[in-house]
């Protein structure tokens, strides 16, 4: 029994129309990119009046936004259980958070692009939601690293450019998987952290 | 004494008026996305005439096929010089080629931001042209790690995957990268290139 796709990408969304919304909005964004795609293009694809996408969303931006915040929303979620899950063991909290960042940008590669790569098209006052997401991520990150050097498990000269790398890998999945890539995201995602720890000096 | 950034970028282009075109095609789909842009905003933005677009360039997509071709035919020279000036040390070889590829796309992240992720913009002849160009680059960066391993110097368990990591870790900077970015594009390459030879298992 699978969800459908608007449903596991955005469970925390109501009503259901509103998904239907943001899913037909990322495939229009995905190909034509966000300047070119019109709330008639978004509505039109989710098989609704441009009328009824202003009853959920006031403006083509608030859907990019909804997209985009509820994206980087569940990275920092998900690496927010990882460290949780793993307190005491950088390696470990690393390898978990590189398996699932990687094998989330595979599989969610549309939806993570758009994430990812429209950015600039949000208004400033969005953006900077979204940034500060990043900035928590991101420090998460580091704080990982620098436990791990702390506890002697890591070898980093730089830990501010080491978490740049970890999290860029990932986020470069987005631009070239398909789902006729090789391998398959989680398994993508163990060649990864295999790939990350060695690179932290991990031994 | 500087070059003007659009000899700088695409020496081997002539006229100065196609160059000219090619820079203000790059800003135009930086700023709005290729499908948003028109031939007109293109010349508008170069300070001519659509009529003197056409005399360079057929249509919208021919622009971004030079910009694009020109990118990815850089890299594939640059990667190629690097490996034929250390071809029997793969890890000075793959030290120059990430110095390299992460400062070029440190300092050209608007060129390489479209270079990059408008290829799906691309008519599909034109497309295959760019793709071998990436295959190319991909194979040669793939034949370093495995000489690397075959020499010793190198521990990998899936050469494509690492191959893959590398080149994405330096495509990557291009999509955060901006003038007030830390560390500089040069220092920058140095700390990747520490990083992707520790990924490789060198010691």
């Amino acid at each position: 029994m699978t969800l459908p796709l608007s449903e596991d990408l955005w469970p925390d969304v109501r009503p259901e129309t509103a998904r239907r919304l943001m899913a037909a909005a990322v495939q229009s964004f995905a190909e034509r990119g966000y300047h070119a795609t019109t709330t008639r293009d978004i509505a039109t694809a989710a098989g609704m009046s441009p009328a009824a996408l202003y009853v959920h969303f006031p403006a083509k931006s608030a859907v990019l936004f909804a997209i985009s915040r509820s994206g980087h929303q569940r990275m920092l979620t998900t690496v927010e259980r990882v460290v949780a899950g793993a307190p005491d063991d950088p390696p470990v909290a690393m390898r978990a958070l590189v398996e699932k960042f990687v094998a989330w940008h595979a599989n969610r590669h549309v939806v993570a692009r758009v994430v990812q790569h429209e950015l600039n098209a949000l208004p400033p006052e969005d953006y900077a939601v979204v940034a500060d997401l990043r900035r928590r991520t991101e420090q998460l990150v580091r704080d990982v690293i620098t436990a791990g050097v702390e506890a002697g498990a890591f070898e980093v000269p730089d830990v501010r450019t080491a978490a740049r790398a970890v999290l860029g890998l990932g986020i470069d999945v987005s631009r070239w998987y398909t789902p006729s890539s090789k391998p398959a995201p989680d398994e993508l995602g163990r060649q990864y952290a295999d790939l990350v720890l060695k690179m932290l000096g991990h031994r």
